[in-house]
């Protein structure tokens, strides 16, 4: 898969996000690395639907996007409202704005590894 | 600057970090935009400089690093022991490890815009 084909394979995927769409097999190995850690593709998408339940307004709104051989960086600003606690913090019925700042790696076209740090600071400052 | 030549721009970059060269302007514009925020180079060089003095023995180690056009997302290690307080929280005397995952907009060949997240949660851990 080149750059280019990648950089629309991997907008097709936060498309999919951002429709709810549960099962990411097209997109995600069945066993994937997320920050360290080893995953099944069902404990990924477990986790995406975690986070939208927690924040049903959620979307991926990619920011950067920086695409070379395998490797997929992105920058995803998101603007929403929890509607339940997150981080150990309460709603408060007001939209936050954070960001994510996420490697990948693909590996024959699917996600085999992510790395992802969330601006943690940003979304306790604004719920506390 | 195709992406080769900006991806070893970037590494000698780094590399002055690592060598605590402190004038930056052969990589850096003399204005740039640092998360958000108007920044001129002697505030970003002054910056780098502060964070020295808080961890000596900090290394900027490139785990990731993506880059197309004048883009270029990077994903740094670090395991180094801070001296003086960092974020609020004394120094233990202990090595910490943590990541910064940063995205850099070249102009000209010198950084006009950096958007960086540091993994504050993994600080927050090792050094309470």
């Amino acid at each position: 898969m080149d750059s280019a084909t990648l950089k629309n394979h991997y907008l097709d995927y936060i498309s999919c996000l951002n429709r709810r769409q549960t099962d990411l097999s097209a997109f995600v190995h069945d066993d994937l690395i997320y920050n360290s850690k080893s995953m099944s593709r069902k404990e990924y998408q477990d986790l995406i639907a975690y986070w939208a339940g927690v924040i049903p307004d959620q979307r991926y709104d990619v920011d950067i996007l920086v695409v070379a051989d395998s490797r997929v960086a992105c920058r995803i600003n998101f603007a929403c409202t929890p509607v339940r606690e997150m981080m150990g913090l309460a709603p408060t019925g007001r939209k936050i704005q954070f960001s994510e700042h996420v490697f990948y790696r693909f590996e024959d076209g699917k996600i085999k590894e992510v790395w992802s740090l969330i601006d943690k600071e940003a979304i306790t400052a604004q719920l506390s």
